[in-house]
């Protein structure tokens, strides 16, 4: 059985509280159970980690290269400012999926840059907590 | 039963033919029959179109308006260029899905703008041919 | 008598339909009448076409060449990206007038540059369906 | 019967005696007596100001607040600048129109630039002296 | 007794007139009253002064080298543009506080420049009317 | 009685050691002092907190959702690149002040640039360590 | 014998009428005779398509890829601005030369950038209609 | 006798007492009695005028169309921002020389860009107040 | 005995198992024990720390001020975004070495940049784990 | 008969030895060996010169007035930077070829802009040594 | 007696017979001569050198540091690209005035910038052949 | 044993001479032999050569083909602007060094980027004099 971690960036512990008009309704506690339920459909063994600091979010990466076969990474605010995560990412060699629950490139600017898609190996964004749903399927698929 | 349009944009008729490294091996053909199955399943009637006209595809998306509930548009090449693509979805009133075979935002930068995005609800991107799978999923999460 | 051709761009069809807050309730088939009514009183043979064909729209002028004393043009989306539009009105000898129904200029910022307006010579956004009418009349002035 | 203003900007008193190639032949004073004897066609009371003076031109717009129902404004040199007239605009509630005797879309790179269009509800540029009478007719519509 | 001009550029002698959502509902003259109010108990004799002249405001700071001992400047639209403003500033040996009704840093991008800024020992943005009364605070620690 | 909660950014406790002819010689702590003291004056109960760990500063963010009234923040060095502290303010409810003790638009060009003005309501800069003071003034007649 | 597509771009049916300072005095007929001449002399079998329609000379584009050993291509006005053509260049295996009449790099600076060098293995701009027949010699030695 | 108008711009009534170590120390008087006494040796009569406002400037110019045959301008602070300055000059046919009394392009980037040079015959820069004789001298050169 | 701080950003943790052909086969254990054998020689105590969190090594600049004469520091992902690192360094007085593994200046163009070379008296780039000994030899050659 | 002379910038004398994947196998005396016989044939005399030195190949275009009918060149290294080989050409009367052995648009960004372009009535990029026959032959028709 | 040299740039030499409608009949001869006379009459001894050579123009420079009181160049195409040219000027320790004989700031925008203006204590530019002159009548000033 | 050729930009003969707070007080002679004796220890034959010109400079790079094994090169000012100097690096096998005597990171804005960076293995910028000791013992690591 295959590992995913499924890391989150800054303010993520918020979600179902923070601008649900942006980010949604469910919490990242509904939001993990609903993708270790699937995770178990697809054969995927699944844990979800958040952190507000990048730091401990390079930290988890690097975890993952011995613990993990594919990481979600919802980057949140440091999607684009964050080249140590990159970095870390560059370190790890199983696929790496990007999620933001809003689509991005239709909101200000400054959100529209990632320095995390250069090493991502798709995107989803304006999926919602459902983009990390669709995310695990596509891990289970690039991990046949 | 809701009616789905997915349309594609110039080059799309080569695929599995054209740059497989990038764009993969499925062909359109499969792509189209993949996704009318997985509509079945969720109830959706799929329909697909191709051009590589970008007028063309302005007039596909104004029939839409009339006999689609939801549009899931890869505009390929028009992603980066196409204001009239862009102005055609503002007429269109459902949910919009846009999706890359590949990750645009790892390739050349003229790659990472679209117009497309302005309008689109989500953004599935190097997923490959299941990209439009998990986009059909979302069409069916957000038609509910 | 003089003829004069109303060439408009991507979407135009689609006039009183679409987003009638920024583009206004009038039809394209009632400002070609109130067009011709007018060109009629100011002594000009007026015809309008529309296409969301960028290669149509060079053709209708590249004939105009042949068949038309001046062009009023509102090419919409194509303002901002058409190099082959520019071309073709380079070709043309007589009088252009450029058209946009909305304030191009307090709009989006892509929308504010226009290729067109290297060749048009004259300019009048955001009067709605009447600057047509304004500009035949501006056009008849020219003419004389 | 509704009061317009014209107001020109800087140098526009010169007009007909400067750069005719450019800006044509008529005057300030024979562009007045048209456009009084227009409006009093259309139904409008229509007075005509200059200044080279952004302070003066403010000082104009604030005056027309108690005392006009629209704005027929030339700001020459100033369009480029000013963000004072602009301020003095937004504070300003009847309908706007921004004229330039020539296409300022076709000369030098500076001069696309206008803050005043942030603020008007149409923009006429290279129709000369008659853009004045375009602009008053379109205004006769708006006030009615 | 020190004393402090507090000099006010284009527009706000509309103060509490002009869109009151952005700049709120005191008017000059109130905010007058209270700054030589807060002035009397800070031992600072307080004058305020306004214009829509950028060459006004020249002239008045270059009166307050040999009149006042500090400048309390609100430069409105000039901010953004006005060197001139900045060089007579240069010239002039006390302190100076540049205060602006809105945070114009939240606002439209060209209100984010400010030239006056290179010369301002302070800045305070966004506290409506009280900025006029916490910069004499400042000012009265400054000339302390 | 309302709570202020007094956040600082990297490097602010060094304050009064670390180049006093830029930020001052007041420590921290005497801010501290000062601030309560006149928070107790205007009715307000203060308390100050400074981390170099940007996360920790949106932890502390976070918290202030349940525990204070206003925010009064010194981001520091982070108010030039951070988007995680700028999501957090998005997520808190009451005013937010922003205070920099040097004036940051007369320093270096990166210095002037401010992710968390899009959320501040007013910016005190350059007014040394009575910014505080007086971002607690503002404060308590935003929160009457 | 080797077959070559010399495909030309919008406005280039109009070869010898428009702009001739610019362009030339001859025709495309006369540069497909000549073309086809010389193709004779170097064993190669050349045929000439013309179209103003971008998707049409993608598909041309396509259609080569089955029937022609190398493109001679020039792209007209959208040399700028289409990446449609260059995806097609790009599944097309054989040597591609772009050809340009006048030397745009000396003309205005919107026509210094091509998306079709991203691709072309040789560019040949400012020798006129004579550009064709040295496009067909380079492609001569690069097809031995 | 030619006449020569010696126009100065804002701030330069301050000469000799404004930042000395930049500007110098003669004052506006004393380079007037200069001009004359060289003028006189040269056969030009002098006038010198000075104004804070950029209206002022602008109508000085425009007098001069009709009582100088030709132009010495020192636009200090609207070298860098006044079109309205440059469209008057467009509209005087006789020479322009403009004067800067230090290196404008030593100091900050905004004091680079003139906009006046697009009109003037030529620039002396960091010359001083010797900088107005050396222009005198080539002016008379010129109306030779 | 003088002491040395080596530091090292984000990811060098990893030193000797990333990507070894673009940061080389060294760990950061044997680049302490090379540097803490040269120190010895050259009369220098060598401690180095590493860590991913930036506020962490802002911290130990902190630190750094009291217990140490001279700073090696390897910011990497850090480099290119820390403006918080910046300020803790312009706070230390001793020399600052600034140290790549990689020459970043021949990598991706974001990785040209450093807010660190502002403070740092000198930078070695591109000579792998040796980098930190000449860094060293330099160190001692300044604090001589 | 008349005299072309083919002048090449630096490091072409290396030419054949020098990265052969971009440059070819071909060297300098190969192709003057090759272009004096197709000048023979063509009618034209032709001498090949080379340097490293800006300043030689400045002295080569001014001789070039007096000696040469045509001149064709490859700037090589100069094309992106000198301003001087531009004005020396500017001086020439006759036609000049601009050739460059890759495509220069394919490559290094800094490598697109051409100084020389604005000057060359031909650009020949990307035919290798060909390249230089090529000229040679628009050359012989451009002197006809 | 002070020495001057009067040091000039790249197709200088070609001065009077190099587009006059730009550079004017003078040739640097003639120049010289005028030079020299007036420098006679102003108590200096002149010598003048040019070269097509940047490394030449700094050999000379460097020569001047034992040999002049002041230099007066005129760098010509160097002016915008030679850093080479500066640095040689910063070592150079008297007055340093830089000299063109069109107005570059009304030419093409590549010739507005110059590296000598950051040494350079005066700019005279479009006075033709009379800038030398009246470069030496302010370097005699200057070295009073 | 192994040679190593020291190259040098212009202006490095001035060295200690020029700016010695920039440059330190070491001659290029001094640094010659220090290089010489370290080298002899390094077991490297060390050559040291210097020129004001870029043409000299390619020279001497190309000569280095032939007889030297690695090249250490201070650009100087042709760092910033010599795309020849990059070329003929290009066409050098060894090792290659860059060096610069200042931190030019810290310095100017022209002087932060590096063509020569494109093509150097390591960069050792800001050491003074030592910087070449620095890469001669770093060269010799490379050459083992």
């Amino acid at each position: 059985m295959k590992t995913i971690h499924i890391l989150n960036g800054p303010n993520l512990n918020l979600l179902g509280k923070r601008q649900p008009e942006i980010y949604g309704h469910d919490t990242l506690d509904s939001i993990a159970a609903t993708c270790k339920a699937l995770g178990q459909e697809l054969g995927l063994d699944v844990a979800l980690f958040q952190s507000n600091h990048e730091g401990t979010i390079v930290d988890q990466i690097q975890t993952a290269r011995a613990t993990a076969d594919g990481i979600i990474l919802n980057p949140a605010a440091y999607t684009h400012s964050s080249v140590a995560i990159l970095d870390a990412l560059l370190a790890f060699d199983g696929p790496v999926i990007e999620v933001h629950l809003s689509n991005i490139h239709k909101r200000e600017t400054f959100r529209h840059h990632s320095y995390v898609s250069r090493r991502a190996d798709a995107v989803i964004a304006g999926c919602g907590a459902q983009g990390y749903s669709l995310a695990l399927r596509h891990m289970a698929t690039l991990l046949d």
